[in-house]
């Protein structure tokens, strides 16, 4: 198995499995609603999009520049979805970096799976079980490497083994530099910015691993849409 | 002052001040030429380019792949330019990764300085004396991230100092997991391309730090060709 890492969401790193991470905070959010009850998110790239997703049984989700949109029921913290899921099954999500990344991914990857800290041993045994090439792919701060997602992308390709290109070899070492996962994701431009919105205990929240035993994976995709759904 | 690394040559990573990266080994070959007494390399992208500048005191060096291209006077072989020049003062070169790099970067950057370990000492102070913010950009290989130049991107953001976005901190923190430079360099798929071709000796000869007390310059840019001048 191959294991190939794209720092950065423009790169055309591609494979037969992709492994999506926005750590702070989009692929953390989804693993924790899929985990909560929801069915399935609906993850979209502009807002009008989510808006035109509203009705029953749906509920808003997104952010842009960490900001809660108007309107919506949500942000995009994941703390917003500890709690059980009513009667709503799906959500429709819109984030700054990690959706597009995820409509990004779905166009040139067979299988797409999600990835956070949070379900880090689950996804790494879902790659490894395909047999497949994987890549491994970063959704940075708007279009920009984030070192957040560079740590994890690190520890997954370090998880998974295989042959390891450079960018995954460097991974595996930046992430072997920080001795904890709270310390390899607070210290980058994605952290500061989550704080500067007020939003501190995120951080801590998402650095917790393998605590969720699911893995989300992309079941539909359209253009501007992809469904994601849990297995485990 | 800022300090900003771009690993692949596709980001979009700017500031007034950018350092080119291929040290195997595109731009530890313009330091070396410079240093033995041309006067100028005129970097190309394309072989047809390279090939209309040939005349008088001309010399026509390039690679593709590793191997020298048909016709040519050198390869890319630093090594090459060790001994002294004679009449020619101008070296024509056009290489699979670098010289490409350095025509984007001097489409953004108003100063375009070259860095190796070579003139690793020499291009800092250059950069430093400036004032302004700096781009370290990596060439990569074929577009893809190499871990012998975010090494050298590391080393070289290390010496800056300033302030370092995510991937500089990421890039220091690299290049500071390999006990010697010639192990930083070494490991990646550049060295692996390069012993391929059966130039190993290449590989530690690019790895001496600041033997070279010069800096190439982007003195004139045009669509298709930057001609580099040395600096001290």
């Amino acid at each position: 198995m191959r294991v190939r890492v794209g720092f950065t969401p423009g790169e055309p790193v591609g494979a037969p499995v992709g492994i999506v991470i926005d750590v702070l905070r989009a692929t953390s959010t989804i693993c924790q609603a899929l985990a909560s009850g929801y069915e399935r998110v609906i993850c979209v790239g502009e807002i009008d999009d989510a808006r035109a997703l509203a009705g029953e049984g749906v509920a808003l989700a997104g952010e842009r520049h960490n900001v809660r949109i108007e309107g919506f029921d949500h942000g995009n913290s994941p703390r917003e979805f500890v709690a059980g899921v009513a009667a709503r099954s799906t959500l429709v999500l819109t984030t700054t970096n990690g959706t597009r990344l995820l409509l990004a991914a779905a166009a040139r990857c067979e299988t797409v799976l999600v990835a956070s800290l949070l379900n880090l041993g689950a996804v790494v045994e879902a790659a490894r079980a395909t047999g497949e090439d994987v890549a491994v792919l970063c959704a940075g701060v708007e279009g920009d490497f984030a070192i957040d997602d560079a740590y994890v992308a690190g520890r997954v390709a370090e998880a998974l083994g295989g042959r390891p290109d450079d960018a995954a070899i460097a991974a595996i070492r930046l992430a072997q530099t920080f001795p904890s996962a709270e310390e390899g994701i607070a210290g980058g431009s994605s952290a500061a910015n989550i704080r500067h919105a007020g939003l501190d205990d995120d951080i801590p929240w998402c650095a917790r691993e393998s605590v969720l035993d699911l893995v989300p994976r992309v079941v539909e995709r359209a253009e501007s849409a992809v469904v994601l759904a849990a297995s485990s």
